[in-house]
């Protein structure tokens, strides 16, 4: 726990097991994570879990005070980051948005990439904490839904890299190319990063079978992007072709695999392989 | 010229004049820059001012014997590299496909990717050559149109890349975040690589003035990739809505920019800046 | 009033002035309109509205009873419609949903095609109102969703039918030949019916000023129909072409034109208006 | 043969037996079909197929002379029109392009939908003929390329409507309702026209297996409008997200079905039927 005092909760309380045998400290209610001066970390699914926690009966919002600091890790939408910023400000306290690029296992070796935003002097408090989990910490500027901004950014320019190898892989397989091959000439010559490498692999080998980010969850993460691209009127015609590719595969059963599942789809409609096997 | 004897042909002669500095001899026909046991280097726009130059009236055939080689460097088709490699066995010569990848800038300093493919004796031949040109040669395969089918499948990708980096930097301005810093966040925590560093600094200072690949020769690329496309039955969807920006940018006017000015399209559908300014 | 006792809610009272000058009586909630055995029309903005209409305090559902019934005329969800007609149901009363294609002009000499659904025993009720609107009546079966589901396929295929003529006429023009002759050819050999003959008209002459269906509305009607297709797991790629199409207009400042300004965004595209006249 | 005077030729000699047994006179080339003064017509499969026709060795353009007159039934490029009409005009003759929209069975029962263009003379002269085969003939003008724009556009907006409607029977069908209701009810409130209740028909009963017109050869066609629609500067979004439906259709082995079989594919890609059934 690295000195510090820990309270955790979790509406499925079974999963905080690890913490408290750790030493954390187990609470009944989110509120009671919080007090004056304290900082609260929250990573929730969308967000209505966020509201919930912080805005709802007993949310933290009960406790919060001057110096508290609520440290927002879920993918959610900026709106929702400037709003509750505003809120907690009234309180007394700080909002700071910190979101994450990066597979599980990056998670676990400290080395997924940040995106922080909120006022300067909250984010040199929590400094110390992103720098323990992230290789980098990229500071996107004071406005609190900033760091949600860049995240949805980075998702969609994820999905969108993944979709662009898919189609060129099977492109050179229906020209009887060898997909590894293919796959390493491009990284070697012009991709050479993590995310070309890593999802390259993947789809070479058509291996979509552990599901580090699910299809589902990531489609969530696209439809908030079209819905800030609709309110900031900012078209993204890939975007929207992106929707119909993850919406055909959750259609036809691939909502539990890895998103790389792309692979498969764009395989399928050139013929290389049968929908249903 | 590194102590090779050298025959040049371009049907401008005047483009030969610092080659001529050299020492190199200007020829009349591309008939005359081939002997058999000799090797020539080909550089052209298209398929059909490769097939004139090598199957034409004085081509590269006539002169063609055993031990002849001919690098072929244009973009073209994989077909036309298939049916010329077949030509030049037939009078015991080979024929070996090198395509790059890389801006102008990067020829100039040996810094290159290369890709190439054909007969694994020629390779052995041109492999000095290659070294020379590139920092890194991907070798793909016998198959003398690979190298050719890899290249489209770049370009397709680069394309894909820019859209999409263009799509996210609109997106986050329309949300009233800074360009410079967006695009700087996602390079670090995620895209780490020449080409999203490259043209991620054109994308976020909008600057296309500099046409080190012009749109309308990309747009060929493009149209080039999607004939590919249509004749092995492999659909890329990206590739259709990449062919939907390039021809409206075209259409108004933007031909002889860069092709990075696709930002510049996504941010007048934004309404970030007015299209006839 | 054609006999009918007529009670009338609207939240901007005013609007409400031509009905009681023919009589109706005004009333300050929702729930007084309603009382066992009565009728209640609503046509509301939007799925929320007619929520909050219906279940709010004061609304519909606290004086709702045994023979009440619920005809439902707005271009909402159908799994509200779904909602709704079960609530009705446990009160006893009955809910009917009908929706209209048809520009305002339409409904004004009762020429409206309208789309019903629900038990069969009420649709009857409805039966002469709904002759009195519409032209024609299709009964899309006893599904209190299925109008709802109708309405938002026929406005799909109406944006649809309106870009592709919109393209269509931009490639004739592009190729020198005159919209309306274009125009009339494709609607008197193919297309002869009163959407392509209408919709023709305006996209030939590029006139979109009278906004009878505003773009803004439009697009609202989009994103439903895409949440839908999202809920059914239905993908609909024409539908994401358009969102985009839309978007686009919007961002530019189009909003409050006519929907049919998706022909000046073709024809922009294509380089035959400059964007900012 | 109505009076007239008969010559036929085609490559395949059988095709001619119908004819021949109506006492047509078969002859060896195309050009012993022409004589000064004579009209022919010709209806082929492509660009290339009409030039070789027209101006290879033995063709129409060998007999041609004053008051000749090509009337030229293919689908082609308007680029081919233009360049033939001033061939044919430099010998003293005329070209008309006459193209046409309906099925077989409205050929066989002079249903067909006509569109001709060329010189105003020209176009009095077979007046006759086109009226016999036709339902209605719209005139669009002098320009000889005129009525291939328009059949090219006409098809795009034929397959554009059919891919609409197939997805909205999908998303009807995905909500359960039932296709041929939901049909019949957009045919008669909205879409009623004879392109929607005829490929209504099969769409809503998912029949695609009475090839009146071939997926591939429809593909066909959408290519040579996609390519004048590149050298108009026309950008056309639908006919590229035409141009992967269609592909993805080929390439998984359903070319030979009618190109309705548009409605499979949508169904395939909301998992209402499996792809290898």
């Amino acid at each position: 726990m690295a000195g510090f005092k820990l309270k955790v909760y979790n509406r499925t309380r079974e999963k905080l097991e690890p913490l408290l045998k750790l030493g954390a400290q187990a609470v009944n209610f989110p509120a009671e994570t919080a007090e004056p001066g304290s900082m609260v970390i929250t990573m929730l699914s969308d967000d209505a879990a966020l509201r919930d926690v912080t805005l709802g009966s007993h949310g933290l919002c009960d406790s919060f005070g001057s110096g508290s600091l609520h440290l927002s890790m879920s993918t959610i939408s900026p709106d929702t980051s400037r709003d509750l910023a505003q809120r907690h400000r009234q309180a007394g306290g700080d909002y700071i948005a910190a979101t994450v690029s990066g597979r599980p296992d990056a998670a676990a070796t400290g080395k997924l990439g940040i995106y922080v935003s909120g006022a300067s002097e909250a984010k040199k408090r929590v400094a110390d904490i992103l720098r323990t989990l992230g290789r980098n910490v990229a500071d996107c500027g004071e406005d609190p839904g900033a760091a949600n901004v860049v995240k949805l950014a980075a998702n969609f320019m994820l999905f969108s890299a993944v979709e662009a190898f898919a189609e060129a892989l099977t492109f050179a397989e229906k020209q009887n190319l060898d997909r590894n091959a293919v796959m390493k000439a491009l990284c070697d010559n012009l991709f050479d990063d993590v995310v070309y490498r890593n999802y390259g692999k993947l789809l070479a080998e058509q291996h979509y079978d552990d599901p580090q980010f699910k299809l589902k969850l990531a489609f969530k993460d696209l439809k908030l992007a079209i819905q800030c691209s609709e309110s900031a009127d900012a078209p993204m015609r890939l975007a929207e072709s992106l929707h119909n590719r993850m919406l055909s595969l959750i259609a036809t059963g691939r909502g539990d695999c890895d998103f790389s599942v792309i692979g498969r789809g764009a395989a399928e409609e050139a013929g290389l392989i049968h929908a249903n096997n």
